[in-house]
C-alpha cells in the first residue's frame, strides 16, 4: 500500500546531515561503585594524548565526555618491529559504562543481539587508516587488542565524525531562571538533537527507523527548539506513504528506498497520526498539508471505530502500546487515547469546514464505554480484571470527558492507592505532565519534571534514556539493560514543557 | 639502508593483477573420516543454488571446488519479515577442512592469530551488498549466522573476485606422458599461480610478503611455466632496494610503500640472493642487471665469509634456515649452501670478466671445513654434536666438492642410517631432487616426486602445501596445523623438475 506521491514528497524534504569532528577527552577505567547508577563508576586515568600504545591483550576505554552519534575513524601504526601478522581490534561503543562492561556472550535479551555496539576489525598492513562503517551511539569507546602478535602498535589519531540534522547552536534560546531546569532543558534538547537524523529516530543506538509515538513528542519539542520543520513534514509524509492493510498507519517506518513497514501494529500509534497532523497544523496553519493528509487521518479513526471499539472484548485485545509497564491492562488507557484523538480529529475536520457531527456522536458513544470502567468505590477507573493503574487515570483525564473536579479527585485517589501500576517510561511520564498542565497544575508538573528527570541528571546521563526507574537501575523492557537506549527521543519533552511554562509565566 | 633507485626500478615492473570471478560449486558438510587426510571428510550436500536461506543459528559450508585467492562478495536480502535488527554473519575461510572446523578460540600457535581466516560482519539494513576487504586464500567458506534475530535472510548471490599476476592458460604447454606426473605438474603450476601476486608470495594465506628462499624456487619454476619475467625482476630489485645492516639481504621484504624489512636474518636466505641473480642471468643473459646487482651479491659473500665462516663456532651459530626440521644441527648444511653459492658467484664474476681467483681460494678454504665433518666410520657428514641428517648429506653433495662416487655413497649410507633427521618440507625436498638430478639420478628423482607429491594429491590438496608429513598429518612448524599454508610456493618445483625431465628425454 505504498503511495509514491507521498514518498516523493517525503524525499523532497530530505536534507543533508551536518557533520562535526569530535575527539576523545580522556582515558578512563570502570570500577564497582555502589553509589553510582548501575553501580559502576568511571574513573579518570589520564588525558587522551596520542599516540596511545597498544600491545597484545591491552584494553583502553576512551571517554568522549558527552554523547555522540557518528562514525569512528582511527589511524594506526607500528612501533619498532613491523606488523608481521594482522592486527585485530575490538571496538565496543557504549552510551553508559554498563553497556561496555557487559560481555556480548552474556547477552540474553529479547531484541536481536545485532544491536550490541561492537565490532572486530583486522588490519593486515600498518600504517593503516580505518573508518568503521557502522554508525554508533556512544560516550565511551573501549578498544581491545585481540591478536596475539608480539609487535607494538600505536593509535596515532582517533576521532568521530558525528552527525545530526541540527546543531545545538541553532536551538531557540530561552532564559530559564532555575539551574536544574536549565540543565534538564539542555539535556532534553541534546537528546532531541542526537535523534534528529535522516528521520526522527526514537534512539540512535538501535532501530534506525521512525516510530510514530516518538515522532509526536519529538515534533512537539522541535517546534519550540530547533524548528526543523522540513523533517517533521518528511516524517508525516513517510507515514502517509506506507500504510498497512486497511490503510492503517504503521507504528514505524524503515525509511530507506523502498521504504518498508513492519507487519504488526500499535493501535494508539496509528491514532497518533491524527495527533501529529493536528500538532503540525496548529503550529503551521498549513491547510494544504491538512487537505492532503486528512483522508489518512480519517481512515485511522474509521478503522479503529469499526474494528476495535465494537465491544469491550475487542478493546481489551485492541493492541495498544501505552507504556512498557509489565502486565498492564490497557483498555481504559486505550479508550482515553481514542477520545483524545477524536477531539483533535473533530477540530481538524472543522478547520476544513467539514461536518464533524459524527465525530462528536462517536465521542459520546466512547465516553459511555469509558465511564463504565469507573468504580465509585475506589473513585478510580479500573480495568475489567480489576487492575488499577496510573495509566488509566491519566488517559481518562486526557480524554477530555472527565470534568475538572473529578479529574483532580482521580489524581488524589491514584496517589493514595497502594500497589497501582506505575509509570515506567519517560514517554508515559510525558502524558502525566500533559494531564497536569491540562488541569492547570503547571507548578506541580514542573516539580515532577525536576524530580524524575532531575534523578536522570544525578545518575549521570548525558542524554535522557528510554527507560528510567530510580528504584531499579537495570530495568529493561528487553530483559537486558545493556541494550536499553540511553538517548531516547520520547524523553526529550521536558524542553517542551519547561519552555511552555516559562513562555506563559514570564 | 633503503635504495630508492632500486625501489623505483622494482615498481617499474609492477603490473596490475588479473581478476576472475569464481562462484561456489556446492554445499558440503564435514565429518569425521579416519580414512581421510587429517581425519575429516567433506560430504556433498547439494549443488550451490541461490538463494540460500539463513535463519539465526544456521551454518553452511560452501565448496568452491578448487583453491582460490581473492575477495568475497555477497548479496543479501530478507524474506518475509523485515530486518528489524542488524544481521551478523561470521565468514570463515579455509584452504582445507581442518582449518574450518578448528575454533579460533582454541588457537594456540606461535604465529599471530590475526592470520586466522575469519571475520564477523554486521549489516543494519537489508538488502545489502557486502565485499570483504581482506584477501582470503581458500577452497571452503563457512558462513555462520550469529545474530539472534527472528527474521529470515537469504543469500541472493555470492562470488569471489580471484586475483593473480598470471592465468593458468598462459602457462607453457607441456606433454607429460604419465597421468600422475601430469596431475602433479598441474597442481604445482596452480600453486605457483596462486602465489604470484604483487610479489612472489610464499603462500597467499599468510605473510603477504616476499621471502627469498621461496622466490628462488618460484622464479626457477616460473621460467619454464608462466615466464612472468617482470615479476622476477621486480622481486630482485626489491631485495636489492632494502638490505639490512652491513648490506645483508633480508630474508623477506614487505613490499608496500615504503618497503620494510624485518630486523633479523637467515644467512642461507641472504646467500640465495646470489642464486636468484645467477638463475636469472642464466635464463636471460641480461648483463645489465648483473652489472647493477653484482655488488649486492658480492656483499653477501663477503659478509658471510668474514662474519660466519671464521670458525666452527660462528658457523654453528650462523643462523641458517635449511628446513623446518625440529632440533636440526645446521652447520654442515650451511657450509654446503655457502659452497653452492660460491660456485654460482664465481661464474657470475667470470661473466663480468672479473677476477674470480679469491672466490676459488675461498671455496678451497671452506671445502676443508666441510670435510672436517666427514666421518669415515659412518661414511656420512656428521655435525659437531654427532647428529646425522639428510640435510647434511644433500648439501654436501650440492656443494659440488664431493666427487661423484662419494656422493652416491653418501646417499646410500643416509638411506641405510636409522634415526637420521629427515626432510620436513617440500622446500628441502627440492634440494634432494636437485642433488639426484645433479648425480644423473633423474629417474629416481622423478620417483621421489611421484611418491612425495603423489601422496599430497592423494590427501586431496588442491595446491601443494607448506609442510607435508605423511606420517603426521597435523604436523606444524607453528604448533597449530590450522595455520599451516596449504598453497605454498616452495612446493611448486615438481613442475620445474618434471618439465626439465621431459625436455631432456623427449
Amino acid at each position: 500500500l505504498f503511495n509514491k506521491t507521498f514518498f516523493d514528497k517525503a524525499n523532497g524534504f530530505k536534507r543533508p546531515l551536518l557533520e562535526k569532528r569530535v575527539i576523545p577527552k580522556s582515558i578512563v577505567s570502570f570500577g564497582k561503585d555502589n553509589s553510582k547508577f548501575q553501580k559502576i563508576g568511571a574513573n579518570h586515568v589520564s588525558k587522551c594524548d596520542f599516540p596511545i600504545i597498544l600491545n597484545s591483550g591491552d584494553s583502553i576505554i576512551l571517554d568522549f565526555g558527552d554523547h555522540n552519534v557518528g562514525y569512528c575513524n582511527i589511524a594506526l601504526n607500528f612501533v619498532g618491529q613491523i606488523t608481521d601478522s594482522p592486527l585485530k581490534l575490538r571496538f565496543t561503543f557504549g552510551e553508559f559504562p554498563y553497556e561496555i562492561i557487559t560481555s556480548p556472550e552474556s547477552y540474553n535479551g529479547t531484541l536481536g543481539n545485532g544491536w550490541l555496539q561492537y565490532e572486530d576489525r583486522a588490519m593486515a598492513f600498518l600504517p593503516a587508516v580505518c573508518r568503521l562503517d557502522r554508525r554508533y551511539s556512544f560516550r565511551y569507546l573501549k578498544i581491545d587488542r585481540l591478536d596475539t602478535a608480539k609487535y607494538t602498535v600505536k593509535i596515532d589519531d582517533l576521532f568521530c565524525d558525528c552527525c545530526s540534522a541540527v546543531e545545538m547552536s541553532s536551538c531557540v534560546e530561552m532564559n530559564i531562571p532555575d539551574a536544574l531546569l536549565e540543565k534538564i532543558d539542555h539535556i532534553a534538547v541534546k537528546t532531541l538533537k542526537e535523534c534528529e537524523q535522516d528521520v526522527f529516530e526514537d534512539g540512535p543506538k538501535r532501530d534506525r527507523r521512525l516510530w510514530i509515538g516518538d515522532l509526536r513528542l519529538q515534533a512537539l519539542t522541535d517546534m519550540v527548539t530547533f524548528k526543523n520543520i522540513d523533517l517533521i513534514k518528511r516524517c508525516l509524509y513517510l507515514f502517509a506513504a506506507c500504510t498497512m492493510e486497511n490503510d492503517v498507519v504503521a507504528p514505524c517506518v524503515f525509511p530507506d528506498s523502498p521504504p518498508y513497514v513492519d507487519n504488526w501494529g500499535f493501535i494508539d500509534y496509528s491514532l497518533f497520526f491524527v495527533s501529529c497532523l493536528y500538532d503540525y497544523v496548529q503550529y503551521s496553519k498549513d491547510m494544504d498539508i491538512l487537505k492532503e493528509l486528512y483522508l489518512i487521518a480519517q481512515k485511522q479513526v474509521e478503522y479503529v471505530s469499526r474494528n476495535i471499539f465494537g465491544s469491550k472484548e475487542t478493546i481489551k485485545n485492541g493492541g495498544f502500546f501505552i507504556d512498557w509497564c509489565p502486565d498492564l491492562d490497557k483498555e481504559v488507557a486505550g479508550i482515553g487515547v481514542y477520545l483524545y484523538v477524536l477531539e483533535q480529529f473533530a477540530q481538524l475536520t472543522e478547520h476544513l469546514s467539514r461536518d464533524a457531527k459524527w465525530i462528536y456522536s462517536e465521542k459520546e458513544r466512547i465516553k459511555e464505554i469509558l465511564f463504565s470502567f469507573y468504580s465509585e468505590n475506589e473513585g478510580l477507573f479500573i480495568t475489567a480484571s480489576g487492575q488499577v493503574s496510573w495509566h488509566s487515570q491519566i488517559w481518562a483525564i486526557l480524554s477530555g470527558t472527565v470534568d475538572y473536579e473529578d479529574s483532580i479527585q482521580l489524581l488524589q485517589n491514584i496517589k493514595a492507592f497502594k500497589n497501582a501500576k506505575t509509570i515506567h517510561t519517560p514517554y508515559m511520564m510525558h502524558f502525566y505532565i500533559e494531564a497536569l498542565f491540562m488541569l492547570n497544575l503547571q507548578d506541580e508538573a514542573i516539580e515532577v519534571i525536576k524530580e524524575y528527570w532531575g534523578k536522570m541528571c544525578d545518575a549521570g546521563f548525558d542524554c535522557f534514556p528510554e527507560v528510567f526507574n530510580p528504584e531499579d537501575d537495570i530495568e529493561s523492557p528487553y530483559g537486558a539493560a545493556q541494550i536499553n537506549s540511553a538517548c531516547h527521543a520520547w524523553s526529550c519533552t521536558p524542553a517542551y514543557w519547561i519552555r511552555r511554562y516559562y513562555s506563559k509565566n514570564l
